[in-house]
C-alpha cells in the first residue's frame, strides 16, 4: 500500500525537519516556499496514479493544498475548486462543514459554493498532509451535501502513525500518498 | 499604462459579476474555482511582461495569489514564497507587518520567514487584486525588513478607481495588471 515517490522522499531527507510533538517542517518546499519544478514532478506523479478519465474536478483546501492541486489541474486539464476556511460575505449557496484541528485544538469551518460542485460529479481531493483525516472527512461531507462523489484522495505526505489513512481506506476511497512517514519519534524522520 | 490582456477581459465579461459596493465577483475562475488553462495563459502573459532575468524569486500572499504565482514560477523556473496571514507556531525568524483591509474593516498581519527572502534578492510580487494597495505595501515593508528589493508587481485585476495603482507607480515600481477596471458603478463592469 505504501508507494513512496523517490523525488519527494529525497527532498524531505535533505530539507525536512522533525520537531517536538510529531511536527514535520517542510516549509522550504511545501508549506511556505514552493519549488515549482518539484511541484510539477509531484503533480505528474499524481497524474500517473489517478487516471484523469476517472474524475471530473479537483478539490482542495486553502492555502497549502492550492499549489499541488493547481499543478495537477494544469497537467490533467481539470478545474480546481479550493474550499475556503471562512465563509466569504459575497457568496450565497454555500455548503459548510466543521473540521477539528488537533494541531490548533480548535474547530474551524470549511465551505465550498454549491455553484462549483454538482450532483453526480466525480471529485479528486488533493492536499499537502494526511494525518488524522479530519480535513478529508470534511471534504467528504461537503461532497455528500452536493451529492457529488469523492473518487480519490492524493496527499503529498501521509503520517502513517496517525489514523487518517486507515479511516479513509476503510471507506474504500482510493488514497495515494507520495511520501509516507512511519515515525517522527526522537525528532527523526522514518519513512514507511 | 493600461494594457489589458484580451483573454482575461473576455472571461471577466462572460463570468464576472459586479455586486453592490464595488465588489467584482470572479470566483468561478480566480477566487474559489480555478481554470488551469486560463491560469497558464495569464501567467504566460506575466512572463512576457516581466523578464525572468530581472528577478530572483516570486512572492505572493495566501490564498488567492498562490495559483497565479505558482504557475508563473513554473513557467519562469523561479521559487515562490507565499506570505502567511497568521504566524505559524513552528516558525522562528519571522518578518511581520500589518495590513489594513478596507473590505473587512480590520487590520491583519502577514508574515514571511526570514529564511526565504534575503538581503539583495530581487522579488516579483504577484497577486489577484490591486485595489487600495495595502497588501502590496505590506509586502514592500517585509522586503525592506529583509533588505530585499521589490522589482515588479503583477496583478490579475486592478481597480483603477482606487488608489493602489497610483501609489505603487509613484514609487517607481514596475506594475502590470492584466485587466484594469475603470468603474463598477451601477453594478456594471467598465474596463479602462
Amino acid at each position: 500500500m505504501v508507494n513512496n515517490f523517490p523525488v519527494l522522499v529525497e527532498r524531505i531527507k535533505q530539507e525536512g525537519k522533525s520537531l517536538e510533538g510529531g511536527i514535520l517542517k517542510v516549509d522550504s518546499f511545501i508549506n511556505h516556499q514552493l519549488d515549482p519544478d518539484l511541484l510539477e514532478q509531484m503533480s505528474a506523479e499524481f497524474n500517473r496514479r489517478f487516471d484523469p478519465a476517472s474524475y471530473d474536478k479537483i478539490v482542495t483546501i486553502e492555502a497549502s493544498g492550492i499549489a499541488p492541486a493547481v499543478m495537477l489541474g494544469y497537467l490533467a486539464h481539470k478545474k480546481v475548486v479550493f474550499a475556503k476556511k471562512k465563509k466569504p460575505s459575497t457568496m450565497s449557496n454555500m455548503l459548510v462543514t466543521e473540521v477539528f484541528s488537533f494541531t490548533k485544538n480548535t474547530t474551524y469551518q470549511i465551505c465550498i459554493s454549491g455553484e462549483f460542485i454538482h450532483a453526480g460529479e466525480r471529485l479528486l481531493f488533493i492536499d499537502d498532509f494526511l494525518a488524522n483525516g479530519k480535513a478529508a472527512s470534511g471534504i467528504i461531507d461537503l461532497a455528500n451535501q452536493a451529492q457529488a462523489k469523492i473518487v480519490g484522495m492524493g496527499f503529498l505526505i501521509e503520517k502513517a502513525f496517525q489514523q487518517g489513512g486507515s479511516l479513509l481506506r476503510e471507506q474504500n476511497i482510493h488514497v495515494e500518498s507520495l511520501a509516507t512517514i512511519a515515525s517522527l519519534d526522537n525528532c527523526t524522520i522514518t519513512f514507511a
